[in-house]
Formats: C-alpha cells, sequence, structure tokens
C-alpha cells in the first residue's frame, strides 16, 4: 500500500520551527544529527505520516543551499511504495530523471531514492519501500 | 485526532503534473474546477491523506502569483485538527499570524483557515476541522 512516509520542511532553526507544532498540541521526536545528510532533525508524528523539520550542520549541504536560494519551507516529499525496486526499474523504463542511478542505503539502513523535480511537477519526489 | 488533510502542490499543468504518480500506480479523481480559489484540482489519494494538484485559472490567482514567483512545486500543507474553533483561539492569544482574522467556509462547507508562512517556519499551512 502506498503512504506519504513524510514531507521534509527546511528551516533555519529547529528551535524556532518546532513552535508552531507545540502550540498545536503535536508530540515530536528530540532532536538528532544524520552525518550522512549535514542536517540535525526533528520529527513530529501525524496521523499515520511524519514532518521531517530539517536544520543544516554545514554551510555547502543541500539544505543549506536550498535556504540560500529558497529560503524556508516544504522541501521534498517521500512517498512509501510497496516494492521500490520494482518501482526503480519501472520508472527507468519510462525515462523518469532519478537524482542517481541507484537506490541508496540511508541511515537505519532504509533504502531509497529521489526522483529529479523536473520529472515530477517541480517535487523533489523521495521514494523508500514499506517495511 | 491530528492527521496530514492534504498537500497542495502547484503545478502549470494538470495533464503533465499527473504522469508521475500515473507511473507510480496512484490513482486520482477526475479534473474539478473550484471557482472560488481560481484553480483546477485533481486529488491524488496516499493513505490516508491526499496529494491536490493546482492548476490555476487565472494569471492573476494566488496558484498562478505563486508559480511566476516559486515555479511549480509543493505549496502549501493542510492539517486537520479535533477543534478547529479551539486551535484558532489558543494560536491568536499566542500571537500566531493567520491570513484571515475568521475561519472560512471552503467548497462543501469545510471549515478552514491559513497560518501565515512567517509563522510557521515558512510553511503557508492550512488547517481543517475533522469530519
Amino acid at each position: 500500500m502506498f503512504q506519504v512516509d513524510h514531507i521534509g520542511i527546511a528551516v533555519k532553526s529547529l528551535a524556532a520551527a518546532k513552535e508552531i507544532y507545540q502550540k498545536l498540541g503535536l508530540d515530536m521526536s528530540p532532536e538528532e544529527t544524520v552525518e550522512q545528510e549535514e542536517v540535525r532533525v526533528v520529527m513530529v508524528p501525524v496521523g499515520e505520516t511524519r514532518l521531517e523539520l530539517l536544520e543544516p550542520t554545514a554551510d555547502d549541504s543541500v539544505i543549506a543551499r536550498f535556504l540560500a536560494k529558497r529560503g524556508e519551507g516544504l522541501h521534498h516529499l517521500c512517498l512509501r511504495v510497496p516494492d521500490l525496486t520494482a518501482t526503480v526499474e519501472a520508472l527507468k523504463r519510462d525515462g523518469v530523471r532519478l537524482v542517481s542511478d541507484e537506490i541508496k542505503i540511508g541511515a537505519g539502513g532504509h533504502r531509497y531514492i529521489f526522483i529529479h523535480a523536473a520529472s515530477a511537477g517541480g517535487v523533489l519526489l523521495e521514494l523508500v519501500e514499506e517495511h
């Protein structure tokens, strides 16, 4: 079954960004650093999905460059798909532009790939596999 | 209970934007015009939430102006809250900036309000009530 796994939000300051979700009465995870992506992350569970607040830890990181260019806000959308390998093969056959050629392994061992925004109506679209 | 009601995505062409979701194997609603918002809309259900693809029907509409300034992509995030009236009163007491002073009535009679992106870490945050 398909699901929205998370919605990535680029922020300058986790402390400031967390405020509105606290005011709304939502719980959130402790802050955590993901070295591989050069971000500090807070997860805000909302129903079956999560908001992923992303603060850069390095000036030349992907999120820092996004903030410099576009400012704070919605950054990417991550969909959970039933079979990531089959989906990626089908997308490649269809000529969809992917950010990397191969499925990557993330923190905690989950498999993921990004579809280029140019192939997804301007949305940076991440795919992960159900687990 | 909180839920992500929908994720709004601004697109130049619904026909083009629908392609990636069709390729992923997702179903979607027929195209529909919402006169009040000057958009044509396609809903893509994903688990308990929905992607809302928004194509402008007028050059000076909110979505057309967003596209001119920022290009296609993620536009807003809509959260479903248990009690919208109580939530809005609490946000006002907390000094949160709202796009309108009062809760509005949308197509189909649902009640909604937008939190200004300046009060929500750069995210245009819509709130609707559970129903």
